[in-house]
Formats: C-alpha cells, structure tokens, sequence
C-alpha cells in the first residue's frame, strides 16, 4: 500500500486548545469553483473620506464629532453590544434547559491611524507600536473595571468579514463573562500545566524553564521552531513567531505568538518586545496583502490573560497559565476572489479544510514583506 | 431599578447540546448597516439549464452523463473529501501536540428533482417524501459499510452559504470518525440520560414515557410545546415541531424535531411521521423564502444515531440517546441583503446574536405558508 502522504491522503488533525478535529482533504484543491466570486478588495482609498465616520474632525452615526487624532483614537461603540452595569437581573430560569444569565460590559472602537487607506500592512512599525500601547491601556483600563471577567481584543477588515467601514480600525469587547473560546483555551492550558510532562514519551520542549508549570503554547512554540524543517513556521524574528498551526481550520491562519518566554499578557511586555511585536505584525500583514494582491481580509482576535493581574498579587494563579497569542482567521483561498466557505459539513459536523497547513506557510514563506503597493509608488 | 427584558437587555444563554454560552444583544438590530450587502437571491430560475451539471441528461464536471432520472438522482461527489479505503496508516505523531488520525468514507450528492428551478420550499410535498426515502436509503447503505462511525446529511442553499449551483440537491458525507459536533451532542444527550431528572426541581417534562431513559431533547420539546405561550414555536404538526431555540445562534435559525416519541434516526419514522416530516419541511422553508421574498439561504442538517442500530441488536445501547433532528442555520438578518456576519468577537470568544430568539420565531410565524411565487403564478 502507498506511503502516507498528508498533501494526498484525507486525515484528521487534532486541536488541544479547543479539543475539536479538523477534517484535512488536501485533494479538494483540484477542483473547480463555480460559486460566488467575491468582490475586489480594492487598497485604493483616499487618504481621507469626508463621508467616512472614522476620520479625523468628521462626525459619527451617533452625532459626535470626532477630534483631529494624530495616531491611535478610541471611543466608545455608538451600537455597544454590552452595556455598563447597573442592569436588572434575569427572572430565575423556568427550566433547567433555559437558563439566562446577565451580563455587563463595554465595547470601544480603536480607529488605527488617522490616514483613511492605511491598514496594519501600510502602516509604519512605529505607528502599530502606538496600536499596541493603545491595547494595553485599554486592556488595564477595562480590565480593572469592577465586574469585568474578559477584555476582548480584535479586528473585522475587509467587507467579507463584515467590516462596515474600511477606515482601518480594530474593536474591543469587554465583559463580566469569560466568554465560550477564551474558556476553552484556558481550560486546556491549565489542564496541561497540570498534567506531569515528564511522563510522557514526547521529545522535551523547555517549558518549565520560564514559568513555573509546563505551558501548552510554550511547549508547542519550541517544537514548531527548533525542529530540523519547519514546515509551519511562516515567519519569526527575536521574540515571536508566525506560524500556520498543525490544527489550522482556515485556509490561511495564522498563530502569533511569543517563543522566548511565557508571556501572560501585554502588559508583560518589555519595551523590545513591542518592537517586535509590531515588527511582526507589519510583516505577517504585508506577507498577507501580498499572497493574492489585494487588501487580504480576516478577523484577528488577540487571547490572553483574561484581565491583567492586579498589582501586589504575589501567587501563580490559575489565570497565569494564559499565554499572549493571536489569532489570525482570513477566508480567502485561491486567488482574491476566491473564498473558503464553512458551511454545512462544517457547521454540521467539524471544520474541514482543502490544503494542508504546510502547504499555505510554504505559499505564505514566499511572499515578499515588501508591500505590492510600494512597489507601485 | 427597571424590570429585565430580554428585548432590551443585553444577556447570555446556554446551549445545553454543545455547552456553549450565547451574547444576546437586543438592542443592536437598531443600528444602521454600511457593511457588504449581499447581490438578489433570485427565485427566476429556469426549469432545465443546458450549463447545469446537475440538470437530467446533462454532462457533470467528472465527465458522466446524468441519466433522465425522474425525481431524486444521488451520485458519488466527483470531489470527495473523503476516500474509500484502503487509505495508508499516518505515521505515529511525532509530538503529543500534533497528532493524526486516518479517515476514510465516502460523499454523496443528491439532487432533489430533475426541476432546476424547484428548492424544497417549491416541491410538491409527495417529492419531499421521496428525498426523505432517499435520505434514509443512504443513511441505512452508508451507515452499514465496513468502518463507517457517522453519516452526515446536510444541504448547503444559496450562494452565500457556499453552495455552487442553485440546482436543488443536498450532500452526504459518511466517515469513519465521529464528528466534533454530532460526537458533542451525543455526550450531552448521554450526560442526560443519565441524570437522576427526578431530583432536579424543575417542571417535570414526560421524558421516560417513551424511552428508557430522560431524552434531553423529548424533554425540550415538550417544554417548548406544552408552555401556555409558546413563544419560540414556529409551526408544528402531529409529529412535528419547527422552533427557534432558546440558544439560537444564527437570527433565523431553526430548530426541527418529531415531540411526540423519542426517535433516533430516520429509520424510526413511520409513513406517517415521514409524511408530516415533509410537510413540515415545505412549510418551513416556504415561511423561509416569504420572511424577505427572496430564495432564502441557509446551511441545514440532520443528527440521528450516527449510524442505523444493526438487525438484531436487543439492548439499549449509548448511541440510543440521539434524538433526531434538524439545524437550520440561515445567516439573513434584516432583509434578503442585509447578513449577519459571524466574525471578530464571535470567532475569538462566542456566538453573537442581534435579536431575540423569542423575536425570530414571532417574524417566522406571521409568515404566509403559500410561497410568495405562488402568489405570483
Ligand atoms: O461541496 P461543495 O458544495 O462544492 O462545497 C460547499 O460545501 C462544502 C461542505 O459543506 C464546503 O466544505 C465548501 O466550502 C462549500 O463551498
Ligand atoms: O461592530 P461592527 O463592526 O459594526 O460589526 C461587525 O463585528 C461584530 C463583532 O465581531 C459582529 O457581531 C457583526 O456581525 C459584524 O458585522
């Protein structure tokens, strides 16, 4: 019988941080596409909308006029979709079937820069250093908010992924819940941190070296980039990595996330860590923009140490086990046009996907990190 | 301090089949939408189409020849992502943290007529029955193939939802694993049977008159149906009923299950059952397609025992617990352009919806059952 080939042969993956599967038909790519095209992604916007609510001086849905931003502005989402607290409480739930708990919390808007056509891709790495400061004081900010359990950081871009408005923005939703993802990572993470890895038969990652408890994102971060061939690895520099993981559901995701060390939250890091925080982010950005030529869309989502921990807290709680990552979801598949949709089989039953993990890093290892754009100018 | 109304007041629910929490946000439908719209969902098609490879007679992509069938036609996909075997075996995992599984089945496609223009809310409810005949054929053929662990049907409909040809037809996918979804499902519906219902304080359901042990899922519709207001109730019938769950997720979903014996597959069904199966699924979509007057799309599918109890078999066995039944998960949201997008907050941390599940199912009910062409003809 032929020798197992993952690019040929259909198999399924495993995610320890979520406990799902994913059904990999790597064959699937052969065949043709007669479904829905999607429109141009097109990069080419003014530098400044008047029509656009998130520019700077021009005035919001809700009727405030926003100010002359010069880098990173934040206001509160005119359609939040948490409210601050007071809130009257649910009835007692009538079945054990139905049950409603209440729930409090904030949504901000962070507007990137007050340039209409500059995404992360175009921005300067100075620039997303400020995008990155501005996620930490939100976090501490939110964080500290009596009752907040989670502060939720993330980006929509690109009309498929539901953005209302291309001006580059990013959003943050905080709430008195660890919502249902966040938990799961957790979970997992603290059961690994629990489990005794010396027991096992695997090769030794170094986790425990950093961090008191062996961590499960630590531990696969150094296997992924210290093997001989890294078939996964996108990209990296002195302190993070870009890399499809093993588990990847989306044609072109992307995990992000520091190897060095164990690092629970952006307020762990130090000053060099931003910079190549930033720095990779530019380049994962640009590697993105540049692998179908167009402004690729996704939905990024950072995880992390559900609220920062509160000064003088001296124990290794629970929450520590939470290591900074994100994660980039983009739907595009062949070309600008052509995107993967997860649908029945895989709102049915589990995510499913056409090419290996391998196969898109490799594709994504040979894109420039120079942006097509600049080529233009 | 005011009164809770779950149509104003943000909440979370509890979905008790996948355990995963749901952000209801009420107040969110009142925002403006300035996002993608989606192109018209045209219910003009053509009774036979030359270009269509699904169509009688016509040539498929793979290079067959459909014959002249006269009502369902099923064929093996031309790209399966799944195989037959023999598959060769993965090599064991190198690190515990990414390992591999084999897996080998088959996909079917099946065609629902030879009319290229008529979807199940345009069928006679005699042609329904025979795709529910034919769902049944597969599921006994591919369920008792060696290796075979679950059979999944399903109907991806519209472009939107992936689907690349609006000639009327469904898919199978049969596996030789239990899927993340169904396999969650199962363990929940197990975890109940199992529980001592009667020490619970809850109002006492009719769950044990008709099965051994307590079906979360008889007990859930016999809440639902059985409540003075039935609030999230679409339609039912004798054997029947269509609702929107407590923990809907999608703004239309919809939620299909026989309330009045617990059955776990089609292969339970009656004639008689399999009649009002059908007659609740043209009612359904037809309700579907006249909420916004377009042919509505939606991803649907089917969870029973995951394969048919094998001849002979005595005693209750685990698999017995799956209760049958159908998600509709249709992702219009306001009008037959506008969609909810489940993206950013509800792909890093949890499902987000924009109106109550008690405010879809009053939308859905005000709908006529005579589809809106009809009217038209
Ligand atoms: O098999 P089809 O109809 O070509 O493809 C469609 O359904 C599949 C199963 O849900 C999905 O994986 C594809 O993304 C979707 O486009
Ligand atoms: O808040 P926005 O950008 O208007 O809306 C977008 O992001 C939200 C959070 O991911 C989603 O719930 C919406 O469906 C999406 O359109």
């Amino acid at each position: 019988m032929a020798h197992f080939d993952p690019s040929t042969h259909p198999h399924r993956r495993f995610n320890p941080l979520t406990n799902e599967h994913i059904l990999v038909s790597p064959h699937r790519t052969k065949r043709p596409w007669l479904g829905q095209m999607e429109p141009p992604q097109s990069s080419n916007l003014p530098q400044y909308d008047p029509k656009c609510y998130l520019c700077p001086g021009n005035i919001r849905s809700g009727g405030q006029t926003n100010p002359n931003y010069d880098n990173t502005f934040t206001f509160d989402n005119d359609f939040a979709a948490l409210l601050p607290p007071p809130a009257p409480s649910p009835p007692v739930a009538t079945h054990p079937l139905m049950t409603v708990e209440p729930v409090q919390g904030g949504c901000d808007v962070l507007i990137f820069h007050p340039r209409h056509d500059l995404t992360l891709a175009r921005l300067k790495v100075e620039d997303i250093i400020r995008i990155i400061e501005e996620w930490t004081r939100i976090y501490v900010v939110r964080g500290s908010q009596e009752g907040i359990k989670y502060v939720q950081i993330f980006e929509n871009k690109g009309a498929m992924m539901g953005c209302s408005n291309p001006h580059p923005h990013g959003q943050v939703w905080s709430l008195s819940a660890l919502p249902t993802l966040p938990a799961m990572e957790m979970e997992s993470l603290l059961k690994y941190s629990m489990s005794d890895q010396t027991e096992s038969s695997a090769p030794r990652g170094f986790q425990g070296t950093f961090h008191r408890r062996p961590c499960l994102l630590c531990e696969y971060a150094h296997v992924e980039t210290t093997m001989p061939e890294k078939p996964r690895v996108v990209l990296k520099n002195k302190d993070w990595v870009a890399l499809v993981p093993w588990w990847a559901v989306w044609p072109f995701e992307i995990l992000l996330l520091p190897y060095k060390r164990h690092i629970r939250s952006l307020c762990d890091l130090t000053a060099t860590e931003k910079t190549s925080f930033a720095d990779i982010l530019s380049k994962v950005t640009k590697r993105y923009d540049n692998l179908f030529s167009c402004s690729f869309a996704y939905s990024m989502g950072l995880h992390q140490r559900p609220v920062p921990s509160s000064p003088g807290e001296e124990t290794v709680e629970d929450e520590d086990v939470a290591h900074l990552h994100l994660h980039f979801t983009p739907p595009l598949l062949r070309d600008a046009s052509v995107r993967k949709f997860l649908v029945g089989f895989e709102l049915m039953a589990e995510a499913q996907r056409d090419l290996t993990p391998e196969q898109a890093a490799e594709k994504l290892r040979a894109c420039s990190e120079v942006h097509y754009l600049d080529h233009i100018d």
